[in-house]
């Protein structure tokens, strides 16, 4: 079998064999393949397309092209989460011990922020005292005694995909279906669990700026998952406006711990009771409105944030910073931004408040750099709100005094008002499983 | 400007923009832009196209990325000619002489032979004493005196050509039109002749297999030399059995000598007179009957063939050869092979007799790959002609006795016999000037 017949093959739109699609992955991460020649391939799969058998191949082959995680030490039904990445989104640091404390083991690896969106790891690690950086054994262990552990990727987790993005990144060749489903699924898959959920986020503020493109790569990832037996379930959420009040780190933290104190605003306590219970569905404890109702009850008893508590503390961190936010880091420079007009919030653009708080350190441009884990952004008010000059928009935090100004221009700018008061968006706009696509907007 | 934008530009089927064009070829020439986004780039230009203009200005901006000849020294309209490559096409060694004898200078640069197609510079180089690596301006000093000189190219002529080629080579992009006509067109610009004219071959022994691929070819190579000021015309010639009757590189030469003796069977010898009134046309010497009239009259009173003799005493080689075959070296083995069935040729495959012809050592597959100038195979018998058991179909030659008995069985499997007397079919199928498509066939 030769490359150039492989690249040849899905230049004239033919599908690729499961051979050919190992001939390939094999050769690309043992470097027998040139670059070359896979960035002709991605920009033939990119005009070409794949079907859905092939994108699950593709992604069969890169889950296993280095480490694999067993889970299968831990009994019951694993479930992993994934968001496509949002600005605000502190979402997994909430329903993650809402679901495993109610016996669902949640054993997860989690990502890094990049550009305007922030990485769980980055939040749990502003916990003073959490590691992230935990061996094989122990975050099977602790996943096995309390019930959810969220840790980095080990290093050799889906070289394939790893070496791939980078060729795709200086290729043009990343805006497509195919190649970013098997991406996000290929660490799924190789990451073992059971039952995955993802969160495909849609709007300005999101890599799939349209409904249509977020339901495309929800289709296609659900269909990933029925091809390998893996149950997967998508929910297309909102991401027109950053998601809840805070944004950045230890902001975000703090919550989330809000979320399971039953303290938090609504908008963000009810995404998340919907997205834990997705995931109890996925792992048989219901129909959806039991499973709200399981979550909802997690909230009241107290038992979530308990389970967040017991997380934080295997890994190393101090769960009292969880009920005295005192004890995180705190920001040096405290900046509150005024409504300058008036009128109404029509319009919160999430890129630009993600580039604002990253500005003001809380994210980084490129992998290597360090983040504040105190800085972030507040926002005061959220689409439909109504505002008059002097009111308070929202509050920086920064270590860094000298970049409050760039960053209120950025936020600003993010801001759009209204003479009209907006009609609500709802934030879930949809569900795709197995059975299809189930409009909720 | 940066070379993902213009990757993604054509990705996207938009239009690259002459800057975009020269910051491609430039940058990838002097290395700053790397094999995988080139490749990219290529696959991208593969399945959405070029238009005319942006083939045209991808053409010059190849042309000018190295050495370029100056032909201002030689006065009058020089006129080049280029082959696709084909199996038995020695034209060019009878044609140059006959439109330099009439006062036309053709100053030419030409190739070698690669896998089943021969090589003018292979063919020329197999008379004794015969130099194709000649300095530029012993080169032009040639040209200028005797009319007509063919000649290797100077080693930096289009490098972005060659190293693109080789990227398109192993990344699937080679069968692409527009960086085909791109990639012909830029070496004919830099190698400086006012006119050109293109034998674009078309059938089973030919790059272009159809009729109407060839003609998309042809349209493109001229639309190329339309917008940048060079005349061009192509005519598209069959390749659906080898040209003539000799195919290899020494007994091609004595069939060209033929040709300008007036020996030459009919085919061969009026296929050469209309390529070479045709080159008269580009050089405004009449109308193309009237060019025809002189290039018969320069085969009628020996000018064609003298021209060729000074031609091949300036580049070093013994003219006496020309004339006394016997100077040649000869091919210590001579075979026979004759027909164990009987019908009429329906049909000679090309590429199997450029293969068989290989095989006896007449071709190379590398580059580096020495040759026999003696190997070869003269066709005894072509499409149309009745053979019963017995009769002679061709004759090998080859100073390797061993290659014999594979070749033999590759010359056999390419001929077709059949019941029927096959229709006659026109050598020139179809001519393409800037006044559009004329069907000759």
């Amino acid at each position: 079998m030769r490359m150039y017949d492989i690249i040849r093959h899905k230049r004239d739109g033919m599908v690729l064999t499961p051979q050919e699609i190992n001939h390939f992955v094999a050769g690309y991460s043992d470097g027998t393949i040139p670059d070359y020649q896979a960035a002709a391939l991605a920009m033939a799969i990119f005009l070409r397309g794949m079907t859905s058998r092939e994108t699950a191949n593709l992604t069969m082959e890169m889950s296993i092209s280095g480490d694999t995680v067993d889970l299968s030490s831990i009994s019951g039904i694993k479930v992993d989460k994934h968001s496509t990445g949002g600005v605000g989104d502190k979402t997994t640091l909430a329903v993650v011990p809402l679901v495993a404390s109610l016996g669902v083991p949640v054993p997860k690896m989690s990502g890094r922020g990049l550009g305007h969106t922030g990485g769980t790891l980055d939040k749990l690690e502003s916990i003073p005292g959490l590691s992230v950086q935990i061996e094989s054994e122990r975050f099977l262990e602790i996943a096995r005694t309390v019930g959810c552990a969220v840790v980095g990727q080990t290093a050799n987790l889906v070289p394939a995909d790893k070496k791939l993005y980078a060729l795709r990144d200086v290729t043009a060749t990343i805006d497509c279906i195919p190649l970013i489903a098997s991406s996000i699924m290929s660490k799924k898959m190789a990451a073992g669990a059971d039952a995955i959920l993802l969160d495909v986020k849609c709007g300005s503020g999101a890599f799939m700026k349209t409904r249509e493109r977020a339901i495309e790569l929800a289709v296609s990832m659900v269909g990933i998952g029925e091809h390998v037996g893996r149950r997967t379930v998508a929910l297309i959420t909102d991401m027109d406006q950053p998601l809840g009040r805070a944004v950045g780190n230890s902001l975000e933290v703090m919550e989330a711990c809000d979320v399971l104190k039953g303290t938090a605003p609504e908008d963000i306590a009810e995404t998340c009771v919907e997205l834990a219970a997705n995931m109890l569905v996925l792992a048989e404890r219901g129909d959806l409105s039991e499973c709200r109702a399981l979550v909802r009850g997690q909230i009241a008893n107290g038992r979530g944030f308990a389970k967040l508590c017991e997380m934080v503390e295997a890994q190393g961190g101090d769960p009292l910073a969880l009920a005295d936010y005192a004890r995180f880091k705190q920001a040096s420079a405290v900046h509150e931004v005024r409504a300058k007009g008036s009128g109404y919030v029509v319009g919160i653009d999430a890129e630009a408040v993600g580039m604002a708080s990253a500005t003001l350190g809380a994210g980084r441009e490129k992998i290597e750099d360090d983040i504040d884990p105190s800085a972030g952004i507040m926002l005061a008010v959220k689409k439909g709100d109504f505002v008059e000059p002097g009111d308070l928009i929202a509050t920086l935090y920064t270590s860094s005094e000298k970049t409050i100004p760039d960053a209120e221009e950025q936020l600003r700018e993010a801001y759009t008002l209204g003479a009209e008061k907006p009609d609500p968006t709802p934030h879930f706009i949809a569900r795709v499983s197995a059975d299809g696509v189930e409009d909720l907007g």
